[in-house]
């Protein structure tokens, strides 16, 4: 069964069976294996220690952008959020529980943000310290530049906060060039192509030295996990999840034996290409434009076929041998495709295949999208 | 290598093995999966739908920690803590971080806190609304009587909040018939002998009922996640630790392939009784007299000799076959033996041999208990 949904991933059974033995955390070889750990994907990222460090965090990415925001916008403080998809939703939500004020910019889905947008967008709210932009919209699957972006947050002295989850291994992120950035956070399970469990925080250590206790969560407080990382770096507060962390280090040999991030992004840029013609071959749309098609997650218009069901598609494809998520984000009805993971182009043809097939059988005749006959 | 700590614990092979499969949380057959899981936890607990629930969380014991007071104390409310040791006082420390008041009941670290002394506590201080108890002191030892020190509870019309991390599968609990209890929560990786990464919170439905959005974090609120329980019970709000979901199915199959929770406590005191007996007949002395010694943690007094030091000790075990922890929480010098997992009262035995040899190779002669010689 290959997962083709925007992670968990499908990954190689030499990253899972680094799961078969148990671990303690506290264990002097555990420390040093933790702390190489972190200093690899720091690497990935283009930081160095001291001036940056990367912070994990038990749990799923969700936790990790509300550590970021705790720990980096103020108490009754304002992040600026480009209104980007669901995960820039979510994004506001997580914002304005943990006691912190949003500005909501609203902006187009199925394109990246406009660095002139952001910069009205910031000279017209001077309250903002932080933006915080969503590097790869899992919703809509359109990639935002987050160099261009950044440059414009650096320009108006403002700080930036990006989610990186769902990007992370695959697209170009250089942390070092980028002085305004404060954090970038992503988990394990989605283009390191390890399981979920654990999140990684890259953090601008200047910014966070001294400042523990602020976050208003002893959990969530990333200047507290610094202070911690300084005493002894392989030492996490609380329990890690030690297995996932196990299957880390082996997803992460698979990712600088296939080539690093360049070459991550070429194999999923491939299966994006191929999983689109592939696609239009047999009828079907992709929701965006070819240009602002990212190469995360591609998004197929439903048929517009009164037979068309999607959860009956989602079922007969997993009895072809392919889960996708069996829900969707977009404005129209559509299926949702990961190209992430471990699984090249030829994957992407056989699910063709498949679909052709799955279509058939449902007796949906017409595959032109739906939204242009709503 | 066995783990003799207080967890992660040494798990059965069928258990990691479950982790090998690649997982697609929202699948439909996953959700199935998730309902059901959470229907057995319940269950241990002594807990039934509609009035009760037991809710997941992603991460470690100290997130459901702070979950359950955010949600079940109010912003600026008062928690009652009886400071029964180290985790009692990382429970005050979440719970004023996160906004809440404490009230800290000095207590014996060494003793079961007294329901007197719990029941004079709560008439000097009635802004307290709960109370906040461990019910099994990982750094001490110590098990309290989570029945009793409830009937208090309940007495004094104040509500009961239990640290059941590493009590829960083995120590007795029937939350039906406590209703002072709000909420009780464990992890994955202590006495129901799965790999960590995840924990569950048994509530009070009718506590959690339409509060979301009190908890001062979206992450941490388990009235959301109460609520999203009710919308589709095997749906996660965000993505779950899926392998270490899988392999805690497994390990409830052992559980209850053994006996349940009657066996697993039978089986935890005839380790941690023949690890105490093994230990005198090496000349060592356990830190608690045997009355009020817990079946789930041992704590041995160093021995009074300059040839002891905790690291070398360690070391010398882990060349032997046996982890334990190289950090001790005690006000004397000791050593800490978790007698969870999948070990039995054998492996007590073996490791006894281990200790005996340890010690032989590091030339210490005077096995005396240092604390008593300081």
């Amino acid at each position: 069964m290959l997962l083709l949904i925007p992670g968990p991933v499908t990954t190689r059974p030499e990253v899972r069976a680094a799961m078969a033995q148990d671990v303690a955390p506290w264990d002097n070889d555990t420390r040093a294996f933790y702390s190489a750990l972190k200093a690899r994907v720091l690497a990935i990222a283009g930081g160095r220690e001291p001036e940056y460090a990367a912070l994990p965090l038990q749990g799923c990415g969700h936790f990790a952008t509300e550590a970021a925001i705790r720990s980096f916008v103020p108490a009754g403080g304002r992040l600026l959020v480009p209104l980007t998809g669901h995960y820039a939703e979510r994004m506001v939500r997580l914002a304005r529980e943990a006691g912190r004020e949003v500005t909501e910019v609203p902006v187009s889905e199925t394109e990246p943000v406009s660095p002139a947008d952001l910069a009205a967008a910031l000279a017209a709210d001077p309250a903002s310290s932080h933006v915080g932009l969503v590097y790869s919209e899992t919703s809509s699957g359109v990639i935002h530049d987050v160099a261009a972006l950044g440059a414009v947050v650096r320009a108006a002295g403002r700080r930036l906060l990006v989610d990186g989850v769902s990007a992370f291994g695959a697209l170009p992120l250089e942390v070092s060039a980028q002085p305004e950035l404060d954090a970038v956070w992503f988990s394990s399970n989605k283009c390191l192509e390890g399981l979920p469990g654990v999140t990684f925080t890259i953090v601008r250590a200047d910014r966070l030295a001294g400042a523990a206790g602020g976050a208003g969560s002893w959990s969530f407080d990333l200047a507290d996990t610094y202070a911690n990382h300084l005493r002894a770096s392989g030492v996490f507060r609380f329990t890690p999840p030690a297995q996932i962390l196990s299957a880390l280090a082996v997803a992460l040999d698979l990712f600088d034996a296939e080539g690093g991030q360049p070459a991550r992004l070429a194999r999923y840029r491939a299966n994006a290409d191929t999983l689109c013609r592939s696609m239009r071959a047999i009828g079907l749309s992709p929701t965006l434009p070819a240009d602002v098609q990212g190469p995360i997650i591609v998004n197929i218009d439903a048929p517009d076929d009164p037979a068309w069901a999607l959860q009956g598609f989602v079922d007969r494809l997993k009895a072809r041998g392919f889960l996708i998520s069996n829900f969707a984000n977009t404005a129209h009805p559509s299926f949702r495709v990961g190209c992430i993971g471990a699984v090249e182009p030829r994957d992407m043809c056989a699910f063709a295949a498949a679909v052709d097939s799955a279509l058939d059988d449902m007796g949906v005749r017409s595959r032109a999208p739906l939204r242009h006959a709503a």
